[in-house]
């Protein structure tokens, strides 16, 4: 066991590291199991992790640019879908009670009035702002209260959490769309690439979703280009600019459930397209919130490709997932809970008295 | 639902997918989990298939060839880790606790005489056929008598178990080696491209491998060729014959437990490069076998993919696994066990009164 006192961020990683090569296993055998092991020993803080009380939240909210024929759903179908996931039907609902973690879906924005015997479940939160936001291809989607009111909402939650590891999942159609704009914007991809077909536009159904996504990058042009800087500055994009100008209220409120969670050091289990544009736009206002993540899928979303790329970051999953409400992330959650329980329970060669290579 | 008397596997397949279609989610949104929950309700003949009772069993013998130094570590470590198997200390006791699976040891062939101690425990069973196999690299790895009396170990085994649900895992030093044979020989590959590093192996030690490899190969030619054929006649390998020629004891058992596991109607996840290889064999006595399988992983010992291929095989997780002890199957067993529950529990968009598509 290596020194503990010097520097002690550097001492962890060299200590997980060795504990990890020490296990009785050839080096490297459980293949990406050990860097994850690793990454969840950096993020929990210790040598011996556990993946304790591991809750899924649900953000659920309504975009103004649905109107605008983006996706191939009708809009009713956020609010049939919230309780969908409320009477267990979902794929998250299913995937809750099949790998054990709390479920909990919170209104932040869905333009329905839910009927008061689901609004008084135990796994709904009423945080409504509105009834969804403006249609950002035609101005602002919120104002900047309503957007500090969406970021506190994921502050909140993840405060009454007293688990050590989050996974955040989301509902709201049309956000894809809005994912696609805050991808290719903090990315700096072409807005064409990144847009996919949410879910299951068919090619007209996309050439108008990307039509109505130049729009409205065209409506929030001021925020993207600072005319009157010399070549020497550089510009900053403002991501709470950026959030009321395109929204949406729930990926706003898991922006501030990633701020939460790591100024609480909770381990985020990042599920795929919309939850991974919300921490482009978490990391812009607190760049370490990044370091509080494991990254439990790759997306079909082809948007999902380039924040990954911009994360530098290795999936746990690769299944073709394009669902969202969370389900990576909840299949990626016993991958999590095997690497902890590896490295925090596996023999070492010398522990289990098990001879070692020969020289 | 279509109508399920007419053909019954026909229309079972078909009752699947119109289930599956039907679940509240854009259409293929679960990517690979919906092919492998049409599976395993193909397997367990239902539309609403539930994983009951789940086993790992662990089949551990020596292997004579150890002996020519084709492996990295020495051959005690095989009766090592069955000590560390049982005392909970190893990857696949660790995710057996984990993950919620009974684990049973099973020593067909290890070259020690096991402690009372170890041997009074209810997850060991104690059905050593001989303190290893011969060296096959030299004559026949196991008797006739041997070899039956082996694929009796996993038949019996199978018999025994309560769920519906198998995984089968292996350990014996010098036994990628084995499996490198066999799955040549099956899938009609040149050893060098089969051959990895097993456990670990350097560039000598690899080198070293191939070598003993092609020589078994040479001993065992006359079962290889059929030199008195004709071109217009095929030659049929004698599985049995393969079995005795190289052995090993585990491997045979695992072959017994393929064939068993089909008798009785159970699902298998089938693990790593070892245990594809026992069914490589299993297949050659009876063709069905496979249809009750879901191939866990991809492994990185190169011999692994091309048993891959021949079964036309889509593996639950790609994660760069090489530990076998059944450690990929356990690693897939919530996959399987997520699917299944999103084929029997999520709700339909008519059950849900979701809106579907728009026209």
């Amino acid at each position: 066991m290596m020194n503990a006192n010097a520097n002690p961020v550097v001492d962890l990683s060299t200590q997980l590291s060795a504990e990890l090569a020490a296990k009785t296993m050839p080096a490297g055998a459980l293949g990406e199991l050990i860097p994850l092991a690793h990454r969840i020993g950096m993020i929990l803080n210790t040598v011996r992790p556990e993946i304790l009380e591991p809750s899924m939240i649900v953000f659920v909210a309504d975009h103004g640019i649905a109107k605008s024929g983006v996706s191939a759903f009708p809009q009713e179908v956020t609010w049939q879908m919230v309780s969908n996931f409320l009477h267990g039907g979902a794929a998250v609902s299913v995937f809750a009670r099949c790998h054990g973690f709390a479920l909990q879906i919170v209104d932040c924005g869905v333009a329905h009035e839910f009927e008061p015997r689901l609004k008084a479940l135990s796994s709904f939160s009423d945080r409504k702002i509105a009834l969804g936001t403006a249609d950002c291809s035609l101005g602002q989607a919120m104002s900047s209260e309503q957007c500090l009111a969406a970021i506190q909402i994921g502050r909140d939650l993840i405060r009454q959490q007293n688990g050590n590891t989050l996974m955040f999942g989301e509902m709201g159609i049309g956000n894809t769309s809005i994912a696609s704009l805050l991808t290719a914007i903090l990315t700096k991809q072409p807005i064409e690439v990144v847009v996919g077909r949410g879910t299951g536009v068919d090619d007209a159904g996309l050439a108008r979703k990307i039509n109505v996504l130049k729009r409205s990058l065209v409506a929030h042009s001021a925020l993207l280009v600072a005319p009157s800087l010399t070549p020497s500055e550089t510009f900053e994009l403002d991501p709470h600019r950026l959030l009321c100008a395109v929204g949406g209220f729930e990926i706003a409120a898991m922006v501030g459930a990633f701020l939460e969670a790591k100024a609480s050091g909770k381990l985020v289990i990042v599920d795929g397209f919309i939850v991974t544009a919300a921490l482009l736009v978490a990391q812009r206002i607190d760049p370490r919130v990044v370091d509080q993540c494991v990254f439990a899928h790759e997306s079909e979303e082809p948007g999902h490709r380039f924040a990954l790329a911009h994360f530098e970051a290795r999936t746990v999953l690769r299944m073709g997932l394009r669902l969202g409400e969370g389900t990576g992330a909840a299949l990626a959650l016993p991958m999590v809970r095997a690497a902890a329980a590896m490295l925090r329970d596996m023999a070492t060669f010398e522990s289990a008295a098990v001879a070692g290579k020969s020289a």
